[in-house]
């Protein structure tokens, strides 16, 4: 690439980083509010030794929201050769910046959620330069309520219908496969939609999927703020806050097993406590527990299965 | 290998899964006494659809084990080719037969236990045939106590030195390089001994290893009885359950990321609830938790590195 597309790319992923960076703020400040216990997301700033860092913003013990994390981060550097083997690349630089989202709530009856969107470019020691998107927002409810998960899917069905008519059914499939505990034969929660290393194409382009990307973030606060006042109140006891413990239990074998960033952060020395704040605060595990027939939490487990239409 | 041959080692596995089954039995015996409650193991009988089975033996909310489990399996089938690469075999069939133990207790003052030993033999396509040992036992106190350390690392130590001068410095080192949660910079906790793939050697016939996995195994039920008589009737507090569950987190998180006998049965569709008996019944996640400086958190925090000479 010559000097004049170097400086329009390096421009792009500066508008890249202002706008995710706003995202993060103005989804902070929605959660503080919909929270209503008055509680501040914490700010920790932290710097990464090999280039760049991030903002890691942390909530905590508020009224309806118990544990949940914000996280920005901008990294660069030199792709190493373990970098280019994972993510199948050349050797060379690269930029790598997003935000990413997971809220486990207080009431057993409020999902938990998780979003991220990422832009990722490189420059290849070879003078390649290549860039994608990824992105996605799932959701996990202890208890599947149909009614949210309806609401929940075409709230998404909408954004993605903005851009191109196949990009729900295409990414809401995405979801349902990479959100999948295999070794439970269960899907996580009820999905969503889930995307990555998406390039321009024919019909669309750099700033088109720029664009998409912006919306599904910014769709969050509305979408989740929705589902957090209508569930907060409702009421619960001890066997739904087991359930949910155990809930949370599957929560962390899939981030441990399978999730692909979580993986990357752990294997490359990625900041431990902004990978693994996705965690729940607390987490249980049963021997062989199973869930009344015809229970709620039954029903629940029936329903987390790939391919399921909720729209 | 001839047919003379091949029935020697059928006899021999026999014996292996024999004595395997008795040490099952006699922990489990051992650890319902010491626990006080009057509480039993459940047993839980399975069979592998490929070949083979197990007996899960559960343990819950006694007085002193709040969870845990003693596995035993015996296992037979196809070596396939996932498992001729995992494993650096080549195609044929295997028999893998093992005790498996992972106790979490009440108190924070007691610490978690895990031992596991395992016999492996394969006869390869060709014609080959192999066997090895593994087995280990290592202890993950919340609360490093070095009188409980040192009595640990000596006993291992005495039934090590019974066979080999090496063997406790080989397989202590081993344990260390092992037990390590890469991510934290942490070891799991105190170490012991651990070892995988052990064969005959000029001066150390099939017999005497076999021997020394056995007295392996008999060692655990006094070692562990000891540590729960010495601590189980110590005052805590709430303070001390939050670190507790903090530290079960970290067992979690070695577990799930680390450990090759998790990947090995999550991968080759193992039965699930044997394989993730030994998670806790209850763990923490707290963002950026930093222990008070000088307090015993800390001071355990410090201790959690290899290298340490406990004897």
């Amino acid at each position: 690439m010559n000097m004049q597309e170097k400086n329009r790319d390096t421009a792009f992923h500066q508008i890249v980083v202002e706008k995710f960076q706003n995202i993060q703020s103005s989804i902070c400040s929605a959660l503080e509010l919909a929270d209503g216990s008055g509680q501040k997301f914490s700010k920790d700033e932290w710097q990464r030794p090999e280039g760049g860092g991030g903002l890691t913003r942390v909530f905590s013990q508020g009224d309806v929201i118990e544990k949940g994390g914000v996280n920005f981060s901008k990294v660069y550097g030199e792709v190493t050769s373990l970098m280019a083997e994972k993510l199948h690349m050349t050797e060379g630089n690269f930029l790598a910046t997003g935000v990413s989202i997971v809220l486990h709530p207080q009431n057993p009856f409020v999902p938990i959620i998780h979003m991220n969107i990422r832009y990722f470019e490189s420059q290849g020691n070879d003078g390649s330069f290549t860039y994608w998107f990824g992105g996605g927002i799932d959701l996990t409810p202890h208890y599947v309520d149909k009614e949210d998960a309806q609401y929940f899917h075409n709230s998404l069905r909408k954004v993605c219908d903005l851009y191109h008519p196949n990009f729900y059914p295409k990414y809401k499939k995405w979801a349902d496969d990479y959100f999948f505990i295999k070794h439970r034969n269960e899907t996580r929660g009820i999905g969503g939609v889930f995307f990555d290393r998406v390039q321009e194409s024919e019909n669309f382009s750099k700033e088109n999927l720029f664009d998409f990307v912006l919306d599904l973030g910014e769709s969050f606060a509305p979408i989740y703020t929705h589902l957090m006042h209508k569930n907060k109140d409702k009421t619960y006891n001890d066997k739904h806050k087991q359930w949910q413990y155990l809930r949370r239990g599957r929560y962390v074998e899939f981030n441990l097993v399978y999730d692909a960033g979580t993986k990357f952060g752990l294997e490359t020395n990625g900041r431990i406590e902004s990978i693994l704040m996705s965690l729940p605060p607390q987490a249980q595990w049963t021997y062989d527990f199973k869930p009344e027939a015809n229970s709620p939490e039954e029903k629940t487990l029936q329903m987390l299965k790939k391919g399921i239409d909720w729209v």
